[in-house]
């Protein structure tokens, strides 16, 4: 039974800046949540020292997760939604990070769960 | 960069009792955590009616999250590190998650992150 739509992707990032520090993820993946019309249950965010941060947000469809590594400008990066419309709105949150972030594809997979 | 060992994993269960209820869900992604010698850092679990239940544990070597599905005895897992050790850790707590669920895999997926 197909249930969701999981988007993974290992995005090198135009600059580390934005990756090494909670704030500026948190905002970031907070926006595409909303952008995708993803709707959150919880999130919680680490700050590793000296840098890097992980984040995982709960969603009502599923959930959405990254683990930073600014010493490789390296973000990965999972979506992964049940319901309607699940490959548009993942696919909108995504760009979104991925222009916010000025990444570009190492590697993608897309996987249908279930 | 090869930073992660991220194995995926749609689960037909024995039966779907387990798979109802956040609290004996907890329980046993709890317990592989601690198995696998894993590091929460944080965890949230969200118990949807009528039934069903997702959750998500933040880790210091990354995460490990889940999505149930009791309507078609279905669990899709997924767990994700970094760090030493980290295909034998991940290994043990996908283990005890199966053994507990007295599952099967329907599909499984072993990537190589970064």
């Amino acid at each position: 039974m197909e249930v969701g739509y999981h988007l993974i992707a290992d995005l090198e990032c135009g600059d580390s800046t934005l990756l090494k520090t909670m704030e500026e993820m948190k905002k970031i993946v907070e926006e595409a949540v909303l952008k995708g019309n993803l709707t959150k249950i919880s999130s919680d965010y680490h700050q590793f020292q000296p840098f890097g941060v992980s984040g995982v947000v709960l969603l009502a469809e599923s959930h959405l997760s990254f683990h930073s590594f600014p010493e490789y400008n390296l973000l990965t990066l999972d979506i992964y939604t049940c319901g309607e419309n699940r490959e548009e709105r993942v696919n909108v949150a995504y760009e979104y990070i991925v222009n916010s972030l000025n990444a570009t594809e190492i590697k993608k997979w897309v996987l249908v769960r279930g």
